[in-house]
């Protein structure tokens, strides 16, 4: 394929991560026995949903602007919300202005975490290209963009979750995570190789939303893109350098349905007791779906997110009461 | 008042504690800059969910169940779910039977996890004394009865929760707990006795279950108790013993409302990202009720338990998606 040069490497990676170390939280690792039990491997879940801001996102976020100079006038992004909330908390250390340009399908409570941290929200039509012409027009106004995933900066940030993952956890066989974008997943798949014995990478996606899986099928990036899941978090088509490094560094991509995904939340939330959003269950669904694939590993998995519409969740248990 | 003389010491606790050091977790604390922002306090949450079979309970069956002779044929309590659940456990790892009286309204889950840790369900009407009856039935078996609170040796247990938390924050000026049956408000109200600088012990209830409160301005137990909360753990009515304790040890006790809990409810699980149940919560309810009571404490929070039907909960999610 190689549609795109890759100029991101392992040690950028690590660059990054000595960049923000101080500046995100170290997030705890945690296993179940119950789990490991019913699945027959040994797993390692990676507290994502506990890092500020409720996601991943803050990694690269905090790296992206970190990097900028002090007279830049603000960012500006497009995001389905945990993007844009890490972005607009990110910028608010450094005393920059943060807009997000939202689709007005997301989440109620994200777009809300958004202003909670001090950003702008811009709605539009919840498509991609909805999304990245209203990211044009604030660039064209002099804000300095920070997209989502597509880009180097936010790579190497979103890696630094594996270097973390390895030093808590040593001889990892494999790690597994969900694919959106493709910025968490291509960091991951960067980082590991940094390591003496690079653990083998998979990445999950939902199959209402296996853009990627069928841009690797098809040799290239496919453009009909209408995802379909409950999994706000991955409906974003994959970017290019992301795809470009998941060919090359991704062991193999799994899609999964929607009952899998609630599976791998009811699994987490009953074992775990731990709030993650559908985005964040859907790596454990993946292995959920072939366990058979990881017997007998050490296997990574990331939770990436936790950000929920708690209010309609919690609606359910006061009428069952 | 006094109905009840109190036998149970501080020192009690501390063996506790040393007896079942190695057979429990020890569970972490955590805080939210959020939280705290908001209430003006500085609260520190034990997380009692996080322990095994999902409540702090684990720790009063585990010390009660260890002073056990060897040729026990078994143990029966009665409980609405997370006594059982402990003592299931701990029945097992010494290779007891488990016999459980449940109120048949008692959650599905619970009852689930019961059996899950190898214990037999005994199913009864939702009243204290059917729930009593059914104990004293397996009792005439030869089964050992582990009362759910009401018993010296569930309190001392309890009470190790607060003896941990000490250590992990020093320096709290108050801890906050739930009251059902009183078991865990009783044994850390003698706990922090242990302190050189005892932190205050502040309980609540439940409005629609406030037989502690309604007690305590009589002057005596109440016999009259038809709990109405959605907080299934904190329906039953206080013991002797733990009332004892209660009103000579705790500085006052509050009653929240069931939006208060659902408001309690939320704010664990959007900045904590944590699956706590509503009698988890309860506490914490407390605290936002009157947050002026506690204001600028170092206070002391017991998220007590974890064990929710989180079937009913992600249907919610899927009917939304």
């Amino acid at each position: 394929m190689n549609m795109f040069d890759i100029t991101t490497t392992p040690d950028d990676v690590v660059h990054a991560r000595e960049r923000i170390r101080d500046r995100i939280r170290l997030t705890p690792v945690m296993t179940s026995d119950d789990i490991n039990e019913l699945l027959g491997i040994e797993v390692f879940f990676k507290f994502e949903h506990l890092q500020e801001t409720g996601s991943f996102k803050l990694r690269g976020a905090t790296h992206a602007v970190s990097l900028l100079s002090d007279d830049c006038p603000g960012v500006a992004t497009h995001s389905s919300g945990n993007h844009g909330a890490a972005l607009a908390r990110a910028a608010r250390t450094r005393g920059f202005q943060c807009h997000v340009v939202m689709p007005d399908s997301a989440v109620f409570s994200k777009v809300d975490a958004v202003r909670r941290h001090g950003g702008q929200v811009h709605s539009c039509a919840p498509t991609q290209s909805a999304r990245e012409a209203g990211l044009d027009r604030l660039t064209e106004q002099g804000y300095a963009p920070i997209p989502p995933y597509d880009d180097e900066r936010i790579i190497a940030g979103q890696g630094s979750c594996a270097l973390e993952l390895m030093e808590q956890v040593p001889d990892l066989d494999a790690l597994v995570a969900p694919i959106g974008g493709g910025g968490l997943i291509s960091g991951l798949a960067l980082a590991v190789q940094s390591a003496p014995r690079p653990p083998r990478v998979y990445g999950v996606e939902p199959a209402g939303a296996d853009d990627t899986a069928r841009s690797l099928k098809a040799g290239q990036r496919v453009s009909d893109h209408d995802p379909r899941t409950m999994a706000d978090g991955l409906r974003a088509l994959v970017g290019q350098r992301n795809l470009a490094i998941i060919e090359r560094d991704v062991l193999e991509v799994f899609t999964v349905s929607e009952a899998r995904i609630l599976e791998a939340m009811h699994l987490i939330w009953t074992h775990l007791k731990q709030v993650v959003e559908p985005s964040g269950a859907v790596a454990l669904a993946g292995v959920v779906n072939r366990p058979e694939r990881f017997a007998g590993m050490r296997l990574g998995v990331v939770l990436s997110g936790g950000n929920l519409d708690v209010e309609g969740m919690l609606k359910n248990l006061e009428s069952s009461s």
